[in-house]
């Protein structure tokens, strides 16, 4: 199963916001239909996201509209916008379009797939991770990230116990549930509110996730609630891995002050599958994402390795642009 | 509107487990049935469901079981053991069970009253509180604890406005939105991971809650959340105060580590408004509560004032006893 798939002129897109009930595809022909789809989060997860944005990229005659719209869907994950300049780059080389979006899919689950590897390292026999929103294939096409390098140790015959927050209000906890359960990982949901708690009780031995964009500075755009955990670890004593790949990264943006925070609608708290939970009066505030400060994170893990040092990261990212 | 009313040998439960979408009521004519309402929650509140528990031991005529049966509902907040005990005394001295059960409903009531009327004084103009859970009349009958606090600050003419966390997995931040809706308070709705990333934006200048068992060297047992709620307010340096009257202070304890913490199923996580959010197979940890080291905590606002000091309360606990 894979979140997006090219094949004649159509991009297959599993539709995630039916899961894990149901296994649903839809065909997308148009680059609206895919913008469509991240906006809606049918497809989720920076890197995949960037995958059918790049393919988004192909089925439009006008590459600049095309750019245009596609970019407009999530403005926090700048690995779309990277997809959409990379198709970009590519056509002005005549490249074919499909073919430039077929070399990012390729390029992207590579590097998801080295990152991980690198990440699985650091997982050792006993460890109980934590880990916020889903990082596995879903969000990553093929490979994961932080879920990807869990997946790895789980393979290599690590005995490891996964702890994942539910991460309201879209519950990509039960995503995260569905992979584990597919590959037989031992994990526990709980509620986001839990993740104290738990580390006070000494059952966390580390917390490992994701990245929607990494600056300069270190600091890092991840789904809401990241911000709280990696405090959370840092008052337990409890190091906090990001596993992202370089696309995941820009250097351009010096501080996490500048990055991008989409506030979504307050219907994903209000309702839940359609269902009214509060007041129909009942004001929101819904920030999709948060910023962590980089001196909260042990350590960055990309294709390249495991590092500490933001400079390290941005002589490899200005080499591989 | 009220929690809990007795009337004619009938205790009538406010069902909040059908708000805020239907007012709906549940007549008790047995201790069964009340014990009943206490699990299921359709009364909640450590006040709430110590008047409900007091009314319990009123529609029996054994009292050492009914005693036994209304204990064994939820171990974790004092109060509802503080109600039973009371009763029981009072039927030593030849009290009618009712007469009794009237006492202590009039005695909590009173004592919210004057907790959340001091409380109040600590809510100036301007400010922006953070709350957790539901701690108005539906968890405490007639008077709210934190809740209470706001609403009088309001009447005051405060120009506050309430954060509230939605509080998963009950979501009973719908029920604190109900009642702030009911009395015009501007309040807005979070999702429990976004608390930290508000305090980082300087949105939050104090957070103000319940508790459901505060011990002698100041740990208190409350809804889960509470703990890490506490730690993210240190981090930012933001007051952190707990309402709640004498009768949920538990000096019998000398410490946190004592208090016994609720375990929920599972299905409170995994369903809503019993639609799967989750694969079915999804293990879950769901502990109702957790326990927040008393060093994280400004001040205890009860019925006496507002205190810093355990020994202080101490006094007043044993003397009232």
């Amino acid at each position: 199963m894979r979140a997006v798939e090219y094949a004649d002129g159509i991009v297959k897109i599993l539709d995630q916001t039916l899961l894990p009930h149901k296994t649903s595809y839809i065909k997308c022909k148009t680059t609206e239909q895919i913008a469509d789809a991240i906006n809606s989060m049918k497809v989720r997860g920076a890197p995949a996201i960037s995958i059918a944005a790049a393919y988004g990229m192909a089925l439009n005659k006008n590459p600049e509209k095309a750019a245009e719209l596609l970019k407009s869907t999530r403005p926090t994950a700048v690995d779309l916008t990277n997809a959409v300049d990379f198709v970009l780059r590519k056509i002005q080389f005549t490249i074919p379009p499909v073919e430039a979006a077929k070399d990012w899919e390729n390029k992207i689950s590579d590097s998801c797939k080295k990152a991980s590897e690198h990440a699985s390292l650091l997982l050792n026999n006993g460890h109980k991770i934590l880990t916020h929103c889903n990082t596995g294939y879903l969000a990553a096409n093929m490979h994961g990230t932080a879920l990807g390098a869990i997946k790895i140790a789980h393979e290599m015959g690590k005995n490891i116990h996964i702890y994942t927050c539910e991460t309201r209000p879209r519950c990509q906890g039960a995503l995260a549930s569905f992979e584990l359960l597919e590959s037989k990982i031992p994990h526990t949901v709980i509620v986001d509110s839990c993740a104290g708690w738990l580390m006070k009780q000494e059952k966390i031995d580390m917390v490992m996730l994701g990245a929607d964009r990494i600056v300069k500075n270190g600091d890092l755009a991840n789904k809401i609630g990241t911000y709280q955990l990696a405090l959370l670890a840092k008052e337990h004593n409890i190091p906090f891995y990001v596993v992202a790949p370089l696309s995941s990264f820009d250097f351009n943006l010096d501080s996490g002050e500048k990055i991008p925070i989409e506030e979504r609608s307050g219907d994903e708290i209000l309702k839940v599958q359609n269902k009214q939970l509060y007041p129909k009066a009942t004001k929101t505030y819904n920030p999709a994402f948060d910023v962590t400060p980089g001196g909260l994170v042990r350590s960055y893990v990309n294709e390249f390795g495991i590092f500490r040092n933001m400079k390290e990261i941005e002589n490899l990212w200005r080499r591989n642009q």
